[in-house]
């Protein structure tokens, strides 16, 4: 039994576990923190999160590593080139891994990863050729999974459908813009809707049926509803699979969202396009990241098959 | 010498010319007028024309025909599901045509069918891997060539552009919903903002300087700006090409768009991400289908050695 090891690193904690071809989860994964105080010690800290876990999973046999992390990430030179929430600008993150560990090391981004490990492992997307996630949590990101593969653009930035604009002179956005999705269908907004503290509180009333955290959710499905629909028109895909924290409000938040599109989208996507909720959840990154490492790895058996 | 005719079907007019495997056309097109009163005199008059281009170029060859037309296609049963110009619900128009004139025949949207055209063929974006093209007109298409190959979703429907909400609850569009990007940077929105009859009329005013005019050229070009916004954060492409009648206004539209995109969309796309004037103009939709028809006698061929 061979495996590789898929990585989730993220600003708090960081999760490795074995994963086999077809995507599987073959242990739990090891958690340890991040530490992001700088670049040193997160790194530090990484190599030997990643050293403890090539031990603890020893007899699965990790033959490559797969890392996805938040941010812009360069898979070609494998250097994260910024990150919103970890301590690395231009660094190149999997050579330095690949000489800690003598394994080799492929990063992702972890939205890229996660529609990844929906798309081949996860049940709902499973098999489909044109999956599209978008994840909804403090910001908004999606991953594109086009004809069989992951979409990256030319520079690796393809995806953010958290700032596509919903609202010419709307809200202004962290990225510099205005009118982005992401200020109207992330947790932030969900709480500003409610005049909560958090998104989280509010979920929590309205799953006990509390009117006005039900009139937020209703508010932020419409503008799910938005989305969806330049979603379906722009990729007319198979699936939208809807993840992240905000996610765990479920049909309370996806089934006014997807009838938004029904009746928004252009036919015949409008009817067929399924949207359903993430279902590896926290997993999807790590699993993703491992099917990325699978993929370097065979690419390496054929290249060295051909140079025989 | 041989050839592949590219055909281009308007609601107007038929255009059918000879196209090498570059993409580059080797006569001028045949024209011929469109008959669109009903199918069956249509598609008569659909056969009639292409009898006679497949006459007028013999010397060089077509072995296969490849035909754009606006609407929902479906490539793999050669079916035009639905169009907005032309009598065709559902109607084979690759076999019919196949049967009337004894080559292989392949159907492509239009839209897929000039971005490839201006991918593979045109100066501006030939080599490129990652090429979105808007076509600005009476409603706004859009074609996506990604990672070396037109997208086209899982039901022929990928790429309408023109259908991103741009305005949530904003103005009605024809296609149901309101706020679609179409409504805004459109020729009809420029006649609109100029209180004019046609867009042509005001572009032409603003070329000659009329102050009211150019200040409509400036509205469209905040509105084009929102949708290359959308566009550089989704696809992180390599070069936006901006088409269709209204793209006539060149620079004195282009220019201020593509400064409003490099200040709102994100880094490293927003510096990095050309924006011009299609090249091929009303060619690219033939020498687009052209390309197509190219590549379906290559699978053929492959298909016939793999069976030897």
């Amino acid at each position: 039994m061979i495996s590789v090891l898929g990585v989730d690193v993220g600003g708090t904690k960081i999760a490795a576990g074995p994963v086999d071809r077809a995507g599987d989860q073959l242990a739990s994964p090891l958690f340890s923190p991040s530490h992001t105080a700088d670049t040193e010690s997160f790194l530090a800290g990484l190599k030997a999160s990643l050293r403890q876990a090539m031990t603890r999973f020893d007899s699965l046999a990790p033959k490559a590593i797969g890392v996805a992390c938040a941010g812009t990430v360069d898979m070609a030179r494998g250097v994260v080139v910024t990150s919103p929430n970890l301590p690395l600008t231009e660094v190149p993150v999997a050579s330095i891994l690949e000489a800690a560990l003598g394994v080799p090391v492929v990063l992702e981004n972890d939205a890229n990863a996660a529609v990844l490990g929906e798309a081949v492992a996860a049940g709902a997307a499973r098999g489909l050729r044109n999956v599209v996630m978008l994840a909804l949590g403090t910001g908004v990101g999606g991953g594109l999974f086009l004809d069989g593969r992951v979409y990256r653009g030319a520079s690796g930035g393809a995806g953010e459908l958290g700032h596509i604009i919903v609202q010419k002179g709307g809200l202004p956005c962290r990225c510099g813009s205005r009118g982005c999705l992401e200020m109207y269908a992330s947790g932030p907004a969900l709480a500003r809707y409610a005049k909560a503290q958090t998104g989280e509180a509010v979920a929590e009333l309205a799953r006990q049926g509390d009117p006005e955290a039900l009139d937020a959710v209703r508010q932020l499905a419409e503008w799910l509803g938005v989305g969806l629909t330049s979603i379906a028109n722009t990729f007319d895909p198979d699936m939208i699979v809807v993840g992240g924290g905000v996610s765990a409000l479920g049909e309370l938040l996806l089934h006014p969202a997807r009838e938004y599109m029904r009746k928004a989208a252009m036919p015949p996507g409008r009817e067929r396009i399924q949207v359903v909720s993430a279902t590896l959840g926290n997993n999807a990154g790590l699993v993703g990241a491992a099917l990325t490492a699978w993929e370097l790895l065979e690419r390496a058996d054929t290249a060295t098959s051909t140079a025989r």
